[in-house]
């Protein structure tokens, strides 16, 4: 078992902190408002009277705040403090952030990790809960056990960056696919089909064939060749007008589904009817 | 085994035709243009002269051409032909055609199944693929084996219209996710990650995380009531401005974010910071 330092205990902070404690491990925390420590001592943690005391209590210090500010206001007068052990960054912020305060930690000797928890605070410690780490990778070996602890750790690599980019392009992934979600509950809805009934549908064809064809397209994405060997940008479209039409005639927003019409009409128009959908790449990224 | 005819040999109808052959069964098949049929016979299927013929030759008869018009010429003149049989229809259509189709049968003493192949040719008959009928439940009981070569049959009750309408909303998802699987493609490929690294990790988000919050919203939505006790639209639109930012940094296009913030941005202005994400169906659902 290990000793930890917990720096913030908003909802987050306190999840993970009580994850910590649930694995067995030794456990330091340190809030700005000193209450949140309370229910956390009450399970055994050890609260520091001081951000600079916190720090020097254990080897791995995880810090989840509020963003980057509050993180360097809190940690400034503590590099020395914090030189030979290993920082694990789960603030949110940019891959930019996270590639400055990598270099701030290297300049001070501090083993840096950024790391974007990817579930909200009651599935920490869950299975399948997944945390990304990226930066450096021997702290990263020398903590996976303990880390464990908070979910299954995804080893990002040596870029501090790719665990902020994953993170907002992943939110990104899970607001487009909750829209799409929420358009096909609106059209279900209007012909008496409860959300409860589609939806197990709708997660077995997201696990089932869309994760396929997210396969399929990924090395097409990175070759830039779209061989339309499943389905065609051209019967795509005539299979959106569809869609669109169920909707209108359901009174259900048409706007989510015209964005992807009009990407399409771009491609084909462009003469890429007879590629597949990962053609598309082309009209958004330039 | 059973016997089955299979009307339609275009790409989808050719591939059904050879999973039932794959799976035992007896095969007539009938094709417009005859020599469609060539390879199937080579497989040991009977190829009919005629719609007529192809249609008496078997109890359970699919059918899959190019859409609902195509079927009806088809069909035309074999209504007694057919009666007393099973049609299975996989022709995509709307959910209103296949309502008309099946008052159409009920009016022959057809047994009549609308369905939806959710997924390419390639893959029918393999694990994982979904069929969704909806119509008689007890033909679908009585041929259910049968279908079953095609891929596991999802019975999605009596309205024959629903295969057609969860097709069309399932695919809509499937838009929107590859929707948002391409921009964070794009924003990953701008920081030299190559899509067959990112994707694994998006598949892994999409069957856990965010299947879990589809899950969770699916009785939200049914009630009518948003509790955001997980994240609310408050944190979501905070978390898509850096989205927005990472994408205009990375020349990423902004147009799919910018929908979702807008669409968050109208339920907050309407009083709703404070609910889960589910609360968008009242944006797009009128």
């Amino acid at each position: 078992m290990s000793h930890v330092t917990v720096l913030g205990l908003g909802s987050m902070g306190s999840a993970l902190a009580g994850s910590f404690l649930s694995a067995g491990h030794q456990v330091t925390v340190w809030n700005r408002t000193a209450a949140r420590a309370e229910p956390l001592v009450a399970r055994g943690a050890a609260a520091a009277a001081t951000a600079g005391e916190a720090v020097a209590a254990a080897p791995l210090v995880v810090a989840c705040v509020l963003d980057y500010d509050a993180l360097r206001t809190l940690l400034a007068g503590h590099e020395a403090a914090l030189a030979g052990r290993t920082l694990v960054n789960l603030t949110s912020g940019s891959p930019e952030q996270a590639r400055e305060t990598a270099a701030w930690a290297a300049g001070h000797g501090i083993a840096y990790l950024d790391g974007a928890i990817m579930n909200t605070p009651p599935h920490i410690g869950a299975p399948g809960t997944m945390l990304l780490y990226s930066g450096d990778p021997a702290a990263l070996a020398r903590h996976h056990d303990t880390l464990a602890a908070l979910g299954d750790p995804v080893d990002l690599g040596e870029d501090a960056g790719r665990a902020g980019l994953y993170d907002t392009a992943l939110l990104g992934l899970m607001w487009a696919t909750l829209g799409g979600w929420l358009h096909g509950v609106a059209l279900a809805a209007a012909d008496g089909v409860p959300a409860t009934e589609f939806t197990p549908v709708a997660n077995r064809w997201l696990s089932g064939a869309v994760a396929g064809f997210l396969s399929a397209y990924a090395p097409q994405t990175d070759a830039r060749s779209y061989p339309g060997d499943d389905a065609t940008l051209d019967v795509h479209l005539a299979a959106m007008q569809h869609l669109l039409h169920a909707s209108r005639d359901r009174g259900v927003d048409t706007a989510l589904p015209e964005l992807f019409a009009r990407q399409t009409e771009r491609a084909i128009a462009a003469g890429h009817g007879a590629d597949s959908y990962a053609r598309l790449i082309e009209v958004i990224a330039k």
